[in-house]
């Protein structure tokens, strides 16, 4: 694959004299032009080492408006990277929409560290690259435009480069810290190079193989290809498409072939009141150990609440968060996002609520609402929230991979129930705020939430983060259910992390 | 002073039991509340171990809504904290408009620590509580309710605990990292523990002693103090006060006397082509050295650009950045602030840009929109940019004292470099995007804000953080002033930060 980066292509310095000036306003208006239309463009630069990929992305610094415009390297890992799931820091390099963030080796440079280090097995690099293409189909499907440059040298001039360098007593500083390493095993990059550039290689997201042994071909060919990119995103109408595979089963239009899985529940269930105190009292002691237990072990917990309006979403949260010492979780409401969350992918503000090693993050409605309000309501155009299913699942494995303990839990009323809860909040005085116009509006739409939860469990409920559906119509019941299933997940998983450490 | 937290006040069980529904709900009703008025809410808990910090927050966590409620705890410094001003992790933790903070120690717990292991000598204690009262003032001002408790204990009942939890298999999951080994020192603590309550207990600020001995007494107290402290605060009138003191001199009318710093300055210096061209090389070659001698030496680099419209801040940068290595610098333009931004106080957003060590931020416009655009435009209260002129600077000091480089030029034309500047730029057709109405608006308040920037130089040159006017007309002048005087100050900087390690 790379001998189509050995051609020799070279640029006379009077052609590159020439023809700079104008690629520089051609892409300082693109760039003007790309921020206006709010679009993310999101650069990889990587390949091999002594390449110059440094020396290209000061160009580009040079060439476009620093001011919209932020590189991000990855030379260390700090503390508070490794405490989280190991995509975290890259989600925190995000672009948002209208700047240009250009990634310093991005994930490719990890990836290729550690499989020629031997940190990965065969499965753990094809893991990674299966992760690497979801992760960018995910996020050109949300609207960045992704933009991927190998640089590639030939093995004779990388040695003879390298050895330049070591004897130039200036030019040291300019050296990443990798490049004198790893030159000396040329042939074992490109082979492992060509492997993942092959498998990362897709139709969203492309490689440009760039011949880096003429600097000013190579800084003119990356310029103008980032111009062209640019425009040809911004000319093409991104409307949403049409869905061109139905992804829900057409179903028998009778009652009967219309049940869902809300339909099992077993709503009846409900806990007396000494019971419920009996529980409460040993699930709290344990609860708070298994906090104190799980930030000794450094392990850390995820919990997503959802649930029908007035399911009783807060006093469950509540009674979790009394067993739990304050200093170990937040509780995070999911609302609105703010401009700079709206600005990005819209798991982005997942992310950066993720808990670092040893605590709780409990998400009062969360991810969900993309599949679910954000469906039903017409918010997100279909093709986005019917691909969410996948993104979330990938999401939420990578949680998993990292060691998270993942509760997902949807407290489940009944119509009935529903409408009394209502009734009696409109009558108590301190609780009229909890009830809104919007309430009784999404009453009237039960049966499409029906649908929509239904799908949303079944999609995604994995073995890694499975759905717990409550029957909450006795508030004690779903308490002492929630309490019990996150007491029991986290004890098995604090255990399984202290045995294999 | 901690006597009067040694009178033996309790409460009975049942009194608590009576009292506590009602706190509940006022408590609510009140955090409800400052969350409508976009009040936000901190609470600092500290006090001597074993008086039930831990305990308290949580009550105060059952009883508040905890959606709106974040605890930040300070039990290890990451790496990404240490590389940054020492008071960066708690501009993390800040509460924003409407929501409570409650921070566990707070900026208390270090100052204690790091005096009883005399890592701290008395000029540096003494440099701390100033520290404390200057940042708490600021909050205050800038309209964040502070609300301050101090937990006591006698010696007899601390020891009388840390004993019995030292018994008891199970609780000492409870226990803070530093409980037991604090307890052996009671008398020193209270001695150090008296200065320090006593030197930051302030108007604005106060501390309120809370008796520790009896739970049910502490925990209800607290509660109401919380409750009175918000409730207070939402009844009082926070309108502008009227400046009771006028800032600035009052001058005699002659125009002779109404000289600014600005008429010294001398606009006619330009620098040839040729010499410019010389200069640049040498300078660009030294600043790329630098860069990464100060990225070895983790030395961090913030520099602020200000001046007229016009005047070539972007240029400028723009040279400085060619300079520098694109991995290790940052470009943040200040322009409207994001919804979570102007959510805080005015300084955090660029508290929250600071670099880590080794890194260098450029600040294209700064905080001091504040004195310039914000007050000659009328859109802060006068009392809030008179005030900002000492808030900065305490800003900055915190900066110098972390070892950062901090750089803050002004770059000046004349108003008719100005004019036909800006007549250039209406008639290039690429430029005209950078022209707009408002910098015609802002032309004719000239003689507002040179006597703004005049009084900016002024108060806040000092000596850690002097301002540079640099005379703008010729560009090329400009821009090797601005790169020679970040040169020499960098190459100062890292020079000394490696003879002293």
């Amino acid at each position: 694959m790379f001998e189509a980066a050995e051609l020799g292509r070279c640029l006379s310095k009077s052609d590159y004299r020439e023809a700079e000036p104008e690629l520089r306003a051609r892409l300082l208006d693109a760039q003007r032009r790309a921020r206006a239309a709010g679009v993310p463009v999101l650069l990889l630069i990587t390949g091999v080492a002594g390449a110059g990929k440094g020396e290209l992305v000061n160009r580009l610094h040079e060439w476009l408006d620093s001011r919209n415009l932020r590189t991000h390297v990855f030379w260390d890992e700090t503390d508070e990277e490794k405490q989280r799931p190991r995509w975290w820091r890259y989600w925190r390099a995000m672009p948002a929409a209208g700047e240009i963030g250009i990634l310093f080796g991005g994930w490719y440079a990890k990836l290729m560290d550690d499989a020629r280090h031997a940190r990965l097995d065969e499965d753990g690099i094809e893991g990674e690259l299966a992760r690497i293409r979801q992760v960018e189909q995910m996020l050109v499907d949300g609207g960045t435009l992704l933009v991927k440059f190998w640089l590639h040298l030939p093995g004779r001039e990388q040695a003879r480069r390298v050895e330049a360098r070591r004897r130039d007593p200036k030019s040291h500083w300019r050296m990443a810290p990798e490049t004198a390493r790893e030159a000396n095993h040329y042939d074992a990059f490109i082979d492992l190079a060509t492997r993942v550039v092959r498998e990362t290689d897709t139709g969203e997201a492309p490689w440009y193989l760039i011949e880096a042994t003429d600097r000013p071909f190579r800084d003119l060919t990356v310029g103008q290809t980032l111009q062209r990119a640019i425009e040809t995103r911004l000319s093409a109408r991104r409307e949403p498409t049409d869905v061109t595979v139905s992804h829900a089963p057409a179903l028998p239009a009778a009652e009967s072939a219309r049940t869902t899985i809300l339909d099992r529940v077993d709503t009846d269930l409900a806990l007396p009141k000494p019971e419920y105190k009996r529980h409460k009292q040993t699930l709290n002691a344990r609860l708070n150990r298994l906090g104190w237990e799980g930030f000794e072990a450094r392990h850390p917990v995820v919990a997503v609440f959802e649930g029908w309006d007035a399911a009783g979403k807060g006093g469950t949260i509540r009674r979790l968060t009394e067993a739990l010492d304050a200093r170990l979780y937040t509780v995070v409401p999911i609302a609105q996002p703010s401009d700079e969350e709206a600005a990005h992918h819209y798991l982005w503000r997942f992310w950066r609520q993720l808990p670092r090693d040893g605590y709780w993050t409990l998400f009062d409605r969360s991810w969900y609402g993309r599949v679910l309000v954000e469906r039903v309501e017409g918010l997100t155009p279909e093709p986005d929230w019917a691909r969410a299913y996948h993104e979330i699942n990938t999401f939420e494995e990578q949680l998993a991979e990292h060691g998270v303990t993942l509760l997902k839990f949807w407290l489940h009323i009944t119509p009935d129930e529903q409408l009394q809860r209502f009734e009696a909040r409109a009558e108590t005085p301190h609780k009229q705020h909890k009830i809104t116009a919007e309430d009784w509006r999404n009453r009237e739409k039960w049966s499409d939430y029906e649908a929509a939860i239904n799908e949303m469990v079944v999609r995604t409920s994995t073995e890694f983060a499975p759905w717990h559906i409550i029957p909450a119509n006795d508030k004690r019941h779903a308490r002492i259910e929630v309490m019990r299933i996150a007491a029991e997940a986290v004890a098995r998983d604090v255990k399984s992390k202290r045995q294999s450490p």
